[in-house]
């Protein structure tokens, strides 16, 4: 899979923006290590998503999307699709949970995207009719090896910019991030670690890495919004089976004590769901050794300020 | 100048974090051209104030800080003077306005200094009396030689990191952090342009650079909480009148409106005072060519996230 996620980069790397990896000296006395973050929430419409979307558009011809795409998201897939839609000039729908925070709506919108809002549970049915109704392609939001292969590019990334990481920790949702990530990591690194995180009131990784199968587990409502998956992709499952390293999973208040935590003290503007893998750290899911190298996978930084305000009292 | 720089860096660099200079892609539209961030707001002890207060106690005895140190402080010099005193071991007062944010006291206390807080304009004649009184060093946060040359040690790093930039903006109080990065600047490069940039309520240097020696103007509390001096210094302003290539006001609006776009849209958490300079743009003040590259001081970054509610409203 390496060199598919590295075909992968080749098409789409003129049309990312490049992200940094910055040392978070700040957070390093939680880990008591060295801590990195890659900074996904500067990419073009604030999150990782991007790298999937054009990934999945650059093996598409202009015959196939020409009658427009439509997207089941939580908000930021929804955003990279209807953003290269956009720049394609082809029409766009995003199928969103009623649950969506308004500012994810509203980037969405802003790019000119139709948007169908409907209960989380049914958002892919939804999907799968509005694109046949209108004669579009289904843009999976993880369940889908293009948009995995593009999510992995993150991987060369970080093995160009810090070959020398030990562990690297990354949101979980329905997996397309993890998986991609993994397999570009474990196809270059021997020494590196690659950790799935995700809310302990949606263990659908743990639960179907026990089973060893996708198992759907009930559909709760994160405040790690971006993680909303009931069961992890059929695509990704055996990926992230075969080439992730552990699977962590973390509280709904450590999430929020994580969030609190890499805004004040890591200085970075992003979403809970980013947080996840500090969160993981401060309830001791995971510990290190002085000499780890750690990084965090900053997946998206499409908040709004009024998203904060449950923070402010939340003691660290 | 340059030289007193270069050697004061190499006495303080190894107690330095090094602070990343990031391309921020978000923020271009704004500017027209490349824009980079240098995250101060990631300095040890959160701000850029580390720098000066280091290289202060590098040309000091052991015999002459055993009494203590005492400063005068809107809280970033303040909390790196008790930063530095607590590793020493040596006693601190910090003297801050009474209307410092909340924070900024918590954080000088969690490190064992002695606060006392007074009118915003007596401040320098309190902390007199303090050291007086306590038989200890005062360190003033701009007026001094020694201060204003660690501040400019961010010259020397940004001529490192991107000896290509253009412009570069400095938020301005009393002058210290312009002066310094300025005359690191001018000896590195002749193409790199340094912009000062202070609140329009508290027009110190502009008004001083016009009658061709420091003067005072009213003490007026700017939302920019950390450009608090009411007149430049004295050691500063020959240095700023020398140096610096221009002055630029902001108004209180425009500091808030690109204080909220930092954080969201430039994803990176920091003081209203760091936004000052993006709000010169956003008011027109300077503009920019396609070819520019811009860079941007983010001098800061303590502060809650109860500051951010008068934010939520701000229309961009």
């Amino acid at each position: 899979m390496l060199h598919a996620i590295q075909d992968a980069y080749a098409r789409i790397k003129s049309d990312l923006y490049p992200t940094p990896l910055i040392r978070s000296y700040h957070l390093e006395p939680y880990f008591g290590c060295a801590v990195y973050l890659k900074l996904e929430n500067l990419q073009r419409t604030g999150a990782f998503k991007m790298r999937g979307a054009l990934n999945k558009f650059s093996v598409l011809s202009d015959d196939a999307i020409k009658g427009g795409m439509v997207a089941a998201s939580s908000g930021n897939h929804g955003r990279a699709i209807a953003y290269v839609c956009k720049s394609k000039g082809v029409p766009c729908t995003i199928v969103m949970p009623q649950t969506a925070p308004p500012i994810k709506v509203a980037n969405i919108l802003a790019l000119g995207a139709d948007v169908v809002q409907c209960p989380t549970e049914n958002r892919f049915k939804v999907a799968a009719q509005v694109a046949e109704e209108r004669g579009a392609i289904v843009v999976p939001p993880f369940d889908d090896n293009d948009v995995m292969i593009g999510q992995g590019t993150i991987g060369l990334e970080l093995m160009e910019q810090a070959p020398e990481l030990t562990h690297i920790l990354v949101p979980v949702g329905g997996g397309g991030l993890v998986g991609g990530i993994a397999a570009a990591v474990k196809g270059l690194s021997d020494h590196t670690k690659v950790y799935g995180v995700e809310p302990e009131i949606l263990p659908r990784y743990t639960e179907s890495l026990k089973a060893g199968k996708p198992v759907a587990v009930p559909q709760n409502h994160s405040i790690a919004d971006a993680l909303a998956s009931q069961q992890p992709g059929d695509v990704n499952f055996p990926v992230v089976q075969n080439y992730v390293d552990g699977m962590l999973t973390v509280s709904e208040t450590a999430i929020q004590k994580a969030h609190k935590l890499m805004i004040t003290e890591g200085k970075i503007f992003c979403e809970a769901s980013s947080s996840i893998g500090l969160g993981a750290v401060l309830e001791e899911k995971i510990t290190f050794t002085a000499t780890d190298r750690v990084c965090l996978v900053i997946s998206g930084g499409n908040l709004s300020l009024d998203q904060l305000s449950s923070l402010i009292d939340i003691e660290i």
